[in-house]
C-alpha cells in the first residue's frame, strides 16, 4: 500500500509533512509517496537520517497556494504537489491522497482528479466533532456539495454510517439524524421535508431530525446535511471555540489573581484541548471517492500529519469502499439506488 | 406607550416576568400589560406592595407550554396569555409584544397574530452575538423563515441595517454581508448567488460574502441568511458555548490544583460570561412586523425581562418602523420594492 501525501500543502509544509511521514512509516511500515519539490524534500529527508523506510519522493515543481480558488488547482496547475499526489491516486499507482493544503483546492482535486467511486454521484466530506458523552458526532457534509438533493443526503447517510462503524468504531449501530430547525417530523426546510421520508425507507438506524445542539450532545453518530450548511456549522464552530478561549484569556488578563488561577487551571485546559482537536481523528476524510482522500488542517504539526496518513491507511486495511459499497446495497432498497 | 408582557411565558413565569416588569415601570415609567392568569399575577404583583405604577392585569387564563408546536398557539389556544398579548398589539392598544415563553410560538404570533408591518412579506428574527471587537454582529434570519428567496434576504438586510443604527447603535454605516462558504463573489448555493447581485445594487454598505467564522470576529455589523441556515447557527453556537464551559469543568474536577486555579478565575469567567450573553442585549426582536416583538430566552431572569422590555420601548421611542420604512424607501431601488 502506497498513500500519496502532498508534501507541500499546509502551513507547517514541508517540514512537518516529512516529519509526520517518517514517524509514521517507522512505525506502521507502509508506503508513503512524498509529492513535492524533490530537492526540498530530499533535503528535508536527509535530516531523519532513515534509508529502510518505505518513503519515496515523486518531483512536483509547482505548489497550490492557501488562497488559490479550486479551479486554479483543477484546471491550471497540473506540476503541483496536490494535483500529482490526487493524479498518483486515480492511476492507481496510490491508494490513499491526504493533503494539509488549501482545503477547497484539496476537496476539488479528490473529487475531480481522483474521482468519485463507482455509484457515487457526490463524495461528502465528513468532520467527526468531540462531544459531551465522549464519543465524536459525524457531520456530512461540510462543504463538498451545495445545493443538495434529497438522493444526495440520503448517501451521505450511508457513507457516515460506515465511517463510524468501521473507521472510528464508536457504535456498531450508528444513529442517523438530519440536522433540522425543530425536532419533530415535517420541521425544517423543503430538502429536510423531502429526504425524511427516504431516509425512513432505508434500513440504517435513522432516529429524525437533529438540531444545531445535537451536534455536540453525543445523542446522535451521524448527521447529515447539504454542504453549505455543514460547512457553515464547521466554520462557526471552530471559530467560536476559539473566540470563548481568546475571550477569557482577555478577561483573565485583567487581574494577577486570575492570572495565577489560569496558571493552575493549565493542565486541565490542555487536556480539554487535546480532547475538543478533531485533528485527533486524523483530519477529515472525502468519502464516496476512488481510492481515500483525506483533507486536514492547514496548521497540521507533524503528529497531525502522521495521524491522517494512519487515517488512510485504517480505510485501506479496512477495505471501506467495499464496505461502503455492501452497505449502499444492503441499506438502501433498489428505488433509492444511483 | 403600553407594552403587552406574556408573562406566563419562561422557565421562571411568572415570578421573573412580574418581577422584571415592576423593576422597569419603576425605573422607566413606561406602561406594562401583564397578561395572563389574573389571580396568579395579582398576587405575584402584591408581593411588590406597589400601586402607582403604570402595570395592568390582562386576563388569560390558557398558557402555551414550551412543547406545544407552533400551530396550536396560533391556531387552537386564542385564550392564552401569548396569543392575548400579541393581540393587544393587532388591535392598537399595545404598541409592543414580548414573551420569554416557547419561541416557535412566539415567532408565530409575531408573525400572525400581531402580522406583517406594510410593505414587508417576510419579518426576520434577528440575534446580536457577541464578538471579538467588543461590538455586535446581527444575524438575520434565525429562525423565522425557512426556503427565502433573494429578495427576502435583501429585506433582511435593510432590517438589520436599520435595528443596528437605531438600536444597538455600534455603527452609523453598518456593514452588511451575506452567509456563504467562501469570501468570493461566486461562492455559495443558489440562494446567495442570486442574492448577491441584488444586495449590491442596494444603497446599504454591502461589503460581500461573509463564512460562519465571521460571525464573531466583529468586521461584519449584519450579515443576512435564511432562517434555516440563521437557525441552526444560532443553536450550535448557543449549544457549543456551554459544552465548552461544561468540557472544561469536568476536567478542572479532576485536580485539586485545577478546582483552586478556577475558584481564582471566577471573576474572570463572570465578566466572560456577561459578555457573551446576548440577553444583554434584551432578546431578539423580529423586524418587520406592526409594532415591535420581542422574544427573549426561556431561562429569562427577572433582570432579562427588564432588558427586553426597555428594549421594546427603545424601538417605540425611535420610531423604528418609520425609519425602517424610510430605509426601505431610500435604500432599495424601485425595481427591489415589493
Amino acid at each position: 500500500m502506497y498513500i500519496a501525501l502532498d508534501a507541500m500543502g499546509g502551513d507547517k509544509a514541508p517540514q512537518s509533512n516529512v516529519e509526520g511521514a517518517v514517524l509514521f512509516a517507522k512505525e506502521f511500515r507502509v508506503g508513503v509517496y512524498l509529492v513535492g519539490d524533490r530537492d526540498i524534500l530530499q533535503k528535508e529527508l536527509d535530516r531523519y537520517g532513515v534509508k529502510d523506510l518505505p518513503i519515496e519522493i515523486i518531483h512536483a515543481e509547482d505548489v497550490i497556494e492557501m488562497d488559490e480558488p479550486p479551479s486554479v488547482a483543477v484546471r491550471r496547475k497540473r506540476r503541483s504537489s496536490m494535483y500529482v499526489a490526487g493524479k498518483l491516486v486515480r492511476e492507481g499507482k496510490a491508494q490513499a491522497f491526504v493533503s494539509a493544503g488549501n482545503t477547497g483546492a484539496a476537496m476539488a482535486i479528490s473529487k475531480f482528479v481522483v474521482g468519485a467511486a463507482e455509484g457515487i454521484e457526490r463524495p461528502g466530506i465528513a468532520v467527526a466533532f468531540p462531544t459531551k458523552k465522549g464519543k465524536p458526532t459525524v457531520l456530512i457534509d461540510v462543504g463538498a456539495n451545495v445545493d443538495c438533493r434529497p438522493m444526495h443526503l440520503v448517501y451521505f447517510a450511508v457513507m457516515g454510517h460506515t465511517y463510524v462503524k468501521e473507521i472510528l468504531r464508536s457504535s456498531q449501530n450508528p444513529k442517523v439524524g438530519i440536522l433540522s430547525i425543530g425536532e419533530e417530523e415535517g420541521k425544517g426546510n423543503d430538502l429536510v421535508k423531502d429526504t425524511y421520508p427516504l431516509l425512513k425507507m432505508t434500513g440504517l438506524n435513522f432516529v429524525g431530525n437533529a438540531e444545531g445542539r445535537d451536534i455536540f450532545t453525543g445523542d446522535f453518530d451521524v448527521i447529515v446535511c447539504d454542504g453549505f450548511v455543514g460547512n457553515i456549522v464547521l466554520k462557526t464552530s471552530e471559530s467560536l471555540g476559539s473566540i470563548i478561549v481568546d475571550m477569557i484569556k482577555q478577561e483573565v488578563r485583567k487581574s494577577i489573581i486570575s492570572k495565577i488561577g489560569a496558571a493552575l487551571m493549565l493542565p486541565a485546559l490542555k487536556r480539554f484541548k487535546k480532547k475538543a482537536d478533531y485533528a485527533e481523528y486524523g483530519g477529515a476524510p472525502l468519502l464516496g471517492t476512488t481510492g481515500t482522500c483525506i483533507i486536514t488542517h492547514g496548521s497540521a504539526d507533524a503528529k497531525a500529519i502522521k495521524n491522517a496518513l494512519k487515517v488512510a491507511s485504517q480505510f485501506e486495511e479496512t477495505h471501506f469502499n467495499d464496505k461502503l459499497k455492501e452497505n449502499l446495497e444492503n441499506l438502501l432498497p433498489k428505488e433509492l439506488r444511483v
